[in-house]
């Protein structure tokens, strides 16, 4: 499967925010909303530092540009 | 494999940008840069609208919020 794993990158480190994701969708300009492959939602505030497909990894940050 | 295929909304129709896309950056404000399983590279001017892990599909469109 083609799922990937979401991280938050904070001061150096990247704490995992979900897995399993299927759908990221943006929400307006404050953050995305994530949806898994369950069905599950979680919206987080951040842009995306870099994502990584052949890896399964989405890194999202708090710092502006 | 999980790479997925890049298309431009634009006036609701969607076009193919590139295939094959391994890695997703942002360039600032502007847009992203893509990056293929071949080490190809794209830079492309908008904003993300979706993107669909199960279905291989990152969907950039140009307008604003």
């Amino acid at each position: 499967m083609c799922e990937a794993a979401a991280f938050m990158y904070t001061n150096g480190r990247e704490e995992l925010i979900m897995e399993s994701i299927d759908v990221i969708e943006p929400i307006d300009e404050r953050g995305f909303r994530l949806v898994s492959l369950f069905g599950e939602q979680k919206e987080i505030e951040g842009r995306l530092k870099a994502v990584n497909l052949i890896n399964h990894r989405i890194v999202f940050e708090k710092q502006p540009y």
